[in-house]
């Protein structure tokens, strides 16, 4: 397949959405549920998102207390509250204009937040550091990606700009990508060693588009999605010195940072790129991204992110910050989630210690999680799953029938999607499948998130089981 | 001025970015005050944003308690919070996915919450109908506004595409045009008969785009911002019919209908539109936006809006349906807040009595403002400011001596913007200057926020009464 061909079938893919057929029947089944239709299963289970607290995990307490008390500092009075968290919220609020989180905050973020969040990234990259002019929060971090293409892609170029893109990939970067008339240079990550980023594939995917479009800028996402991989710290070097040699601008998107369950430790890409010293680390361009909604804190509903750039001209800083000026602030309660994300209790605070159960607990239910999906999906046949290291789903290849694919295909269906409408159908869980991400062709995938509760998992896991035997039985 | 010079200026006018002196300046003086530099004043007022929390207006208690009781459910533990709060939280939360409102929703908002913005619309337009399907909740209205923008706009078009703007406009919808390459039509509304939008001067703005643009749609602020003025029933009409004779698509910003503050009563272009009965009202395309940043809420930090859109095309609805899909939801509080705002407490409900305490605090206040303002502006020598009738702007026109206007243009200022910096200065007010709205060439003028607490507006115009006499003395 032409790269050209492989990026209008990604198009294809996208436009064809045929996700939104499943999520369709998935109301549907919850009404008929509500009104008493008689079905193997008493709710549906929907892990087709990134969503953690949709599939019953609970927010910390720790950030919904400091938020609470910020919208209604009444709370503080008495001692309901733990000290710290109404000594937080008092601070918070006097950085807020007007001491209320309902006034408006300059466009890049309430200027203190902007510099403990810049801190926060010094700390994390073991004393690199971060310039807070260098930090824009925005409503998420697909939004501030999505400013940072505005300015990477020149819509009325010809050939078009192009941005190269891992398979599989979350859908929301080829939309934006495609919304700007760019072009998705589609590089393969390889399932058979753990989904690895080989930089042969960089250069086989950036050859087949001479001729096609003009890439500009390379896009990474490190913990993987779909694909849980981490990558280590050789894999980063490698895609540096290559992104160096093409004069490609890294976008990094890093959102699961927080979650990573391998042994490969996160390193950010801008730790990666300092480390590796001069010239590299003055010149490679990079954009990182991190948002509230991802990691332990799974805050989705607040929308809140940020972008830190890094050696960007001046000149084009001046028009990044002139871009993200247009438009209004993030919302201020996401700011200060990303506030207490970044900037969390420590030993010796009186939240810590309820703070640090919370998390804890989720850190174990997520290993747990990611060793009984490991150990259940690939006992299953026709089912193989790569160590999940990172990240927030679990995406294993599902080896079809040839009488699946046939009756798939009979009734006009991706044959992974046929797999996901059968499985909801008749399990009550919703997937999503592999076709939404970009695969290798002839293989199929199924995504489902796994920052879900011990019980639940265990539930899917089970409905899971159940179907598969069935479904291959079926089509043998 | 030909309509592309006046573009062109327009367009200068908000790329030259003359507020970012003042806003600079100012955070200079707070740095200074901080320092204990002595001024003879204690603190900046800032009033250049619609912003009432900024400016010192308490948020409405039952607002902030329904959000709190969101984020943090324990607090319906005990009975510290009213019965109504706890059971508009309850419900709120079984609305979320999860029961979280760290959830995403659906792209247009919550169901539930969409259902009864729709319902709310119904009430306040006397009945006419409003269809769920066509209410999109957004990031604000502003961001809404954009996502229409975007379909109405060809970038590709030569001639560009152009939009009917009022002259004064607020700045960012004219940012949000240029950003997509379409350009603002302007039409001057007639300050001398406090600001009315006149139909022939309609007809000389489209007349002036000939061979220039070519315009799609005509844009109004009702009430007025900057310009204070609320639209009767009758120049709606004339409106109306003016757009439907040319094809126009109708942009009604709704924003501040909530501030009426003079006999006009506040019709909705929707109910005007509906009342002329067919053909017009089942033709005319009309998009109506509305905020809860804006209005006796005045919750800018929320970040979000919805639009209302009539008699558009199913197949033009479809494509805005998957615009909006191609982004995040909005915030989830910011919806539980449009919610709130568009269905209050009632009489009966325990929380009502103090919600009416509180609102009816904010109308009167904003009443006596209102008054205060063109009482003691009025008197001032050099000023002349129309009556205030809705919006939360003051936007007097001030006679600027010439040598004033000599000694701006000395410093390579526009005289308002002199006027502007001098009056920081001097008397610690931040104003905004008319240039930045746009602005009869040669007429000058100034905009303040009345949302504002009654004793800072005593204190802002003993300020600008003191300084605005020396100001003439020391020009004359």
């Amino acid at each position: 397949m032409s790269v050209l061909q492989e990026i209008s079938a990604n198009v294809r893919n996208m436009k064809s959405m045929e996700y939104p057929v499943l999520a369709r029947r998935t109301n549907q089944i919850q009404e008929e549920l509500r009104k008493g239709v008689r079905k193997p299963y008493r709710d549906v289970i929907d892990v087709s998102w990134g969503d953690p607290h949709r599939a019953g995990v609970k927010p910390l307490s720790f950030v919904r207390q400091v938020l609470a008390a910020c919208l209604y500092p009444k709370l503080m009075e008495g001692d309901r509250l733990m000290v710290d968290v109404r000594q937080r919220a008092q601070r918070l609020l006097k950085e807020c204009a007007g001491g209320s989180i309902g006034s408006y905050s300059n466009t890049a973020g309430i200027p203190e937040i902007v510099q403990r969040v810049s801190e926060f990234i010094t700390r994390r990259d073991g004393g690199v550091p971060c310039r807070r002019e260098n930090i824009f929060i925005s409503s998420g971090s697909q939004w501030a990606l999505a400013n940072i293409l505005k300015v990477l892609v020149n819509s009325e170029a010809s050939p078009r700009t192009g941005v190269l893109t891992p398979v599989p990939c979350h859908s929301t970067t080829i939309l934006s990508l495609m919304a700007l008339g760019a072009a998705a240079v589609p590089y393969h990550l390889t399932e058979e060693r753990g989904w690895a980023l080989e930089v042969e594939e960089l250069q086989r995917a950036l050859d087949s588009a001479k001729g096609v479009c003009s890439p500009v800028a390379l896009y990474v996402i490190n913990p993987g999605n779909p694909a849980g991989y981490v990558q280590n710290r050789k894999s980063m070097q490698e895609v540096i010195r290559f992104a160096a040699e093409k004069r490609l601008f890294l976008l990094a998107d890093e959102v699961y940072q927080d979650c990573v369950y391998g042994k490969t430790e996160f390193v950010s890409y801008k730790r990666a790129l300092a480390e590796m010293g001069p010239p590299l680390s003055e010149t490679v361009e990079l954009a990182s991204f991190h948002t509230a909604s991802k990691g332990l804190m799974g805050e989705c509903g607040l929308r809140a992110g940020y972008v830190e750039l890094v050696n960007l001209d001046p000149a084009v800083m001046k028009h990044i910050n002139s871009l993200f000026s247009t438009n209004s602030c993030a919302p201020v309660l996401g700011q200060i989630a990303l506030d207490v994300m970044t900037n969390p209790p420590q030993p010796g605070d009186p939240s810590y210690p309820l703070y640090m159960k919370e998390t804890q607990h989720i850190r174990t239910s997520l290993a747990e999680n990611v060793r009984r999906v490991e150990e259940v999906v690939n006992s299953l046949p026709g089912f193989s799953c790569q160590p999940v290291e990172g990240g927030a789903f679990a995406f294993p290849t599902v080896f079809l029938p040839p009488k699946a694919i046939e009756r798939a295909k009979e009734v006009g269906m991706k044959p992974d999607t046929f797999y996901c409408l059968r499985l909801l159908e008749e399990a009550g869980l919703l997937f999503s499948p592999g076709t939404e991400y970009g695969q290798k062709e002839g293989t199929y995938h199924i995504r489902f998130c796994i920052m879900i509760p011990l019980d639940v998992m265990e539930e899917l896991l089970r409905r899971l089981s159940g179907f598969h035997k069935r479904f291959m039985k079926e089509f043998s």
